[in-house]
């Protein structure tokens, strides 16, 4: 039977691990030990379910036992990489970077193709603080240089990305 | 330290339950019940994250501490309802729709809005079963009355979803 | 050289004609007298952009000089039928139906498969006015049977959707 | 009575143009500019549909009696500017910029926020060339620079834009 009144559930942290599918095994290994730690502080790591950086980032999640949502490009969950639990499935290509962007509380860029670089641009816009590793940097007459955190090591990413979700979610940021 | 290889993760099974915001109190307390099952049977409850059928449903589910997964149409997570452990957020509106369809390996229906109705025949488009609890009723000339599986209560609903969802997974429909 | 300044240009009444892609001669011919009319009117034609009742229609707008907007689901233009001189590209498979509901301002339904259907009930959702010709039917308990204006020809489903739309542009409706 | 079997309508040539909505009056002008230009040579412009750059290039467009396609990010097609004649309304928010990338042939930036950029990188990832005027510049570890081609003033955007288009069309690029 079920429990008495309920009045809300806890929210773990979502952190978006983003970045090429055809990737070095440098970022590969970088995106394993993001998603191990994500993994160990018991947070959500949201991906965009395929291969490269979102695999490794999910094996290394789902290894600590931690939940890992894929944000599935396809219209078919079975093309979501093994460490996926809960597949997400849009069908609508690289019209899913948006969801990934606007789900994540911080999201961690590793590496980058032009998909990754409309996730960081699309968080950015949403306002979701992104830190990056070894990725893109950008800059416009106007803007000024990017606004990315940058991380140089697995756990510095981890660390800086789950900071910024947590002020972000007090409202400090 | 992260465990040895692993090469899947367990996907629990996903049922999606859909209903109108504004709805009767025998709806609510019937999308209560089939979240509490769904819940104690380990299913992934997939919703819209908003109110009526959706938080009904929800918050039987989060009692008996199943997961929620809530596919929220604004750009905030913050809108989706307090027993969604999960906001995945689109900022989509009803274009969400498509996404709880495809997500889902079997829907419920309960009740029902012109936003339901569409839930339902975008599943039925994915070849995804629905099964209706007082919900739509709909034929065409060429197609004669509609596929939905009707159930008469709300563990009837479950049990005919569940096991269509595990024959869908398996290939035996 | 540009001309003065101008401070706005001529919107075109939109009307979408949705159907299934499989379809009968009947429904075929039907479709082509609606985008026919459409087009004579000086309306513009939103369509799926694929096959069926969605050709037949663009077909019979083409042939009439009438402007044919497809908003198509591949991710690619090449995919649209000819008569299309505009494609939409979504990439976004049955998600693109939202976006055709919500262009339209009034929709004629042809026939009908699930994803007609769901275009029904998307538009009926988002407050556009729907006419059906020898298509879907439904109800639901607390809804009672469905709000599409039934017509029982090509130009008298154009009619009522025209004026449907005036009316919904001027805020009568 | 419709004329004859139409095997096929014209599609005008493409050209997005993207840009921010609280631009420099510079941007604007170059924005106007490159609308008037398309708009004379027959083109379609695909924009964002609001404000800043948007705008100027749809009003330069319209000045010419180019044809302006608007996607709109809201459910409202009464958000798009004056000068967009066909609104496409999509109610996906940034969403809609997948959509802006996939339908473009060829895309031009001018000046640039974050969600110019993703623009951009939407645009890339499709495979759809993009010409920069004062514009974002991005780099990545493993890719270089990148892949924007710059232009320096209105004119000479339009013509390597038009050039590209072509050349994809026909399958050169």
């Amino acid at each position: 039977m079920a429990a008495g009144p309920h009045h809300s559930v806890h929210r773990p942290v979502r952190i978006a691990v983003v970045g090429e599918r055809a990737t070095s095994d440098e970022n590969r290994a970088s995106a394993r030990a993001i998603g191990a730690e994500i993994g160990r502080r018991g947070g959500v790591l949201v991906c965009g379910a395929m291969g490269g950086v979102m695999e490794a980032a999910a094996e290394g999640c789902a290894a600590e036992h931690g939940l890992v949502v894929g944000i599935v490009p396809t219209a078919d969950a079975a093309d979501a990489n093994p460490f996926v639990a809960i597949p997400v499935v849009t069908g609508m290509g690289e019209g899913r970077n948006v969801i990934i962007a606007r789900t994540a509380e911080a999201m961690i860029a590793v590496g980058g193709s032009y998909g990754t670089l409309s996730e960081i641009a699309l968080a950015l816009r949403a306002g979701v603080p992104v830190v990056g590793l070894a990725t893109w940097r950008f800059e416009a007459p106007a803007q000024g240089s990017d606004s990315v955190v940058r991380a140089s090591s697995a756990s510095e990413a981890v660390d800086r990305a789950w900071s910024l979700a947590l002020e972000r979610r007090s409202g400090t940021i």
